[in-house]
């Protein structure tokens, strides 16, 4: 067990609400007067989540992109955030604010409240994000995908990955690539639409293999995944073709921010009629009795690769 | 300005919701479905809040109790708490773990969620928690303060100032003065019964007077309070006397985490009935016309000392 999960593990004891959901959900679910809560932190630190040159407005807006994406994967609308900063130097702190400013202005939200602190000099900063957000009905969580449901993604899938290699100057491709890797859209719009349907949602933020593996953990079922079927943009295509290595390297690649979500057999046709959104969601598999993560490509199994995705330490 | 306040000040822009209060209230009140929910999110590091070698339960503790203090300020019942961890040893977290839960029972509270991290190796870790409450009804701000109402605060002052020093090996003194600083005890049910009565309400953190200063400045009033009113534990009044010295020091250290508020002259009555609560309401000054703060002490004015309490950097 790595060092994160076993932590984790060890506050479950603490965490004995059922708005908890046992840690093992994107956010906390609280019922509040018959209305129900959906309740994101996330926190990033320099050196681990950023790097020091990265463009303070692009870490303004991932972070509070990978918080509106846990929302979106509960059907959860954002009612606002609150924000914990540690102070570093003043022109990065005000292009930090700007950066916020504009996030929060794209997604229609205001900043509520929070905490400014000061840190020793030299150290590594933290800045931390709590989104509120209130869903329109029942939360689907991670644990609802029964043998028979069809697995599904929305958008496509590995052009964050491919996108921060361009940035590190490893492969050449569209600006979109990079873009996506630094400026991750959550889907909120296609969450509030498939949590009525969904019987599974979860969003992909460490790689689509190894969430869609967690999501068969949750739902002690298992899932197979057909290669073919993953949605790769055009744009990756381009910059990386659409073999078999290319399809594993955009699966298991993290900072997708897509859905990814499980249907029961009656609804696939009403899924299939929200495709006219921005980001149309693929049927990408099948969950079966058993459990763990099985592949395919056309019809014939294919082996899992070395890493499923991004593993936390 | 200080570079924290500068920097608050340019998030006023960003918090243009009514729910944010300006960033001036200890909390952001949020309106969902007729109920108010009031969000706190405070930040801690390491060699700035707390020491690597304080214990790890009190520091978990403390992260907790202050939070929950914000809260009681607004008269808010706290329903859960997000955590911001980030991972350090593993028998220091487990000890952390173990003091979190302590805490959280002690206020039969529930982790509702949160994020973990790793940082960099040697660096000053920092944690973050949200907590989220429901007040019964409206609930009072800074700014409610008139001429003519009268000053209060719950319980006694100066003993988390007096019990810092202790733990320092500067004074001696009874073992309630060091605990008071290691395991403040927020005043929730003194919040609920005060919030409905209360002109204007706020929790003591930096020192009575420069909590009282922001009061005054927030509700546009002067305050005048009368330093021989300032209620001194037995304890504190055994290590550190009562003089005027002694009464300056300890209204001017930090940490105290009492409610400070005030009354609109037809409520004294009530209030005094409340003193039955382990943390009785004790009148300490009055509302002006003007503005700031200033001190008296038998009718005579008293200057301001060089410093008010705890400034941020």
């Amino acid at each position: 067990m790595s060092r994160e999960f076993a932590f984790i593990d060890s506050l479950r004891s603490v965490a004995t609400s059922p708005a908890a959901r046992d840690l093992i959900d994107d956010v906390a679910v609280l019922e509040v007067a018959g209305r129900w809560l959906a309740l994101s932190h996330d926190m990033i630190v320099e050196g681990v989540h950023f790097l020091p040159d990265d463009a303070p407005a692009d870490i303004a807006w991932k972070l509070v992109a990978v918080n509106l994406s846990d929302l979106a994967a509960k059907g959860a609308r954002p009612l606002g955030v609150l924000l914990g900063y540690m102070l570093g130097e003043a022109a990065w702190d005000a292009a930090f604010v700007a950066g916020l400013k504009n996030a929060l202005d794209n997604f229609g939200l205001a900043l509520l409240g929070g905490d400014t602190v000061s840190a020793p000099a030299g150290n590594a900063r933290a800045f931390g994000l709590t989104a509120i957000g209130e869903a329109a009905g029942p939360v689907p969580s991670r644990a609802g995908a029964k043998p028979g449901h069809s697995l599904w993604v929305t958008g496509t899938i590995g052009d964050a990955g491919a996108g921060l290699r361009i940035a590190r100057g490893e492969l050449e491709g569209a600006e979109m690539l990079p873009r996506r890797y630094r400026r991750p859209e959550p889907r909120l719009d296609a969450g509030l639409a498939l949590a009525p349907l969904a019987s599974a949602m979860m969003d992909v933020s460490d790689g689509l293999l190894i969430d869609a593996a967690r999501l068969a953990s949750a739902s002690e079922a298992a899932i197979e995944i057909d290669l073919s079927c993953v949605p790769l943009s055009r744009a990756l295509i381009g910059a990386c073709g659409e073999d078999r290595g290319a399809t594993l390297a955009a699966a298991t690649a993290g900072d997708d921010y897509e859905l990814l979500f499980t249907l029961p057999p009656d609804r696939e046709a009403t899924v299939r009629t929200l495709s006219a959104a921005g980001c149309p969601p693929t049927r990408i598999g099948t969950v079966r009795e058993g459990d763990g993560l099985t592949l395919s490509e056309g019809g014939k199994a294919v082996p899992l690769p070395a890493s499923l995705g991004y593993q936390h330490d």
